[in-house]
């Protein structure tokens, strides 16, 4: 394993512990409710989100306790999603994570409902971090602004849109899509860090969340195609089964290669004027472009 | 009109007039997910749970401008849970106030994505509260409690599982669904108006705001058999024709008239001991009780 693995394996390992002790102090009656939560919750999965708000913290000099519970509550919004997302009303898939997604194991209402408790459950850490002050309530309406209807909500609805209208997409609508569906909830993590931590490189690190958020929708459908279901937990080939919108079909394959290169590129560009230690930060991007899951 | 009623419509036009404003400024794109949010929000409706949330700052001495952003808030989130209950997978109502349910009007997709928008949205008004001091934390904490798996989110839960069990409910079993599903909502203005006033009789408006809940209930339970679909604006006998346990059921008609009359009791005993101009709350009992919509 080298550097980079090993403090990716580090901040993970920190998230979990940190997820499984509030994740068990969920007690639910009826018990089901709790369960279907946690089923989605502790499935294991990348954490990137969480990981790079806590990667982004050490960067920025700030105390990783101040960012744990708004990454958790991040990966939650981020699981909720998730779940809604899979519904047969929504993009209607079996699988996620390597198991049988929420609905699947727990039938379609439950998994609505799972869905709703874990945004609810999100903000409900959230508020807790408001009561230590203003600072906090800044960071809690950041991360509600990311999910939102100005947010990944705003990009789900726009990809249901597009689809529906069935034509041509251009490069706008696709990246309208890209980066408020996926965008913001990567944006969120280095952005609250930010906050936080009173980093006077806001406006780059806003601009690096970004492109990371671009970055890894872009691998994300270049993966659809090159991808296998084993690595990936989920179905693959459904983009073009269902002849859905993608930087792959807009640009074939390997134009879609290059633009992820490029968008690599820039991010890196970017983090040449952030202050801090951005090494981890660099050899993330690296990591999001070649990943294989 | 007696007293009553011109109060009612005068703290009812005061909250469309701010949810209105509000809901005026919702500028989404797509388009179509600020619209679905609208139609279920300015849906009229008879908006008790504002209403009680004004009535209690009046009562209590507290400024209206204060409670406002909360019952808005407080609104939002009763909104989405009729949505997301109405979906087939849940309830399966094709009516809600009088009009098509929001999945009938816009598809199940959105109506989804409406459902959790509404949520966020609901949350996004709390956070700007919250950065004005810690009591608006608290009382926004109050409000995802009472929405969330110890809250409302239980109750549905619960009442999904025991209509699954298919079982003899008891008195407990019922108000347990009573008390979380129906319940918190109408607990929320109550108490969150007794937090922001600071009021000492805290622990009375609790449980006066538990006996509304509960009350509430009772009268929806026993509308579905004694009501009329042009009044109430959804489909009534629901719950026979789906076997569901309500008080009814478990009374039978008349003995669920004479616990109502006995829940509303208890709550007109409980106001004697509350500080302030209680006439109205008094009034809103015996309105709940005798309502026929």
């Amino acid at each position: 394993m080298n550097e980079f693995q090993i403090r990716y394996n580090e901040y993970l390992a920190e998230f979990e512990k940190y997820l499984q002790e509030y994740a068990a102090k969920m007690v639910t009656s009826p018990t089901i409710l709790g369960d279907s939560m946690r089923y989605s919750l502790l499935c294991g999965g990348k954490r990137v989100r969480p990981v790079l708000a806590l990667a982004c913290a050490d960067a920025l000099g700030l105390d990783k306790q101040e960012i744990l519970p708004f990454a958790l509550a991040l990966e939650m919004i981020h699981t909720y999603s998730l779940i809604h997302d899979d519904l047969p009303a929504m993009d209607n898939d079996d699988f996620r994570r390597g198991k049988p997604s929420n609905h699947k194991q727990f039938g379609e209402a439950n998994a609505i409902l799972a869905g709703d408790a874990l945004l609810n459950e999100a903000y409900s850490i959230c508020f807790r971090e408001c009561a230590k002050g203003e600072k906090y309530a800044v960071v809690s309406a950041f991360l509600n602004e990311c999910a939102g209807i100005y947010g990944m909500i705003a990009g789900q609805s726009a990809d249901m849109q597009f689809s529906e209208e069935n034509r041509e997409l251009t490069e706008e609508d696709l990246f309208y899509v890209y980066e408020h569906k996926t965008g913001k909830l990567l944006l969120a993590p280095v952005a609250m860090a930010s906050i936080l931590s009173g980093n006077k490189s806001y406006l780059a690190l806003e601009q690096f969340g970004k492109l990371l958020g671009k970055l890894f929708q872009m691998t994300d459908d270049i993966l659809d195609v090159t991808g296998d279901f084993k690595a990936l937990g989920k179905s693959i080939g459904k983009d073009e089964t269902e002849n859905k919108w993608t930087c792959v079909r807009l640009y074939g394959l390997e134009g879609a290669k290059i633009r992820a290169a490029e968008c690599a590129m820039d991010a890196l560009a970017i983090l040449e004027g952030v202050e801090g230690d951005v090494s981890f930060l660099r050899d993330l991007v690296d990591y999001v472009l070649k990943r294989s899951n």
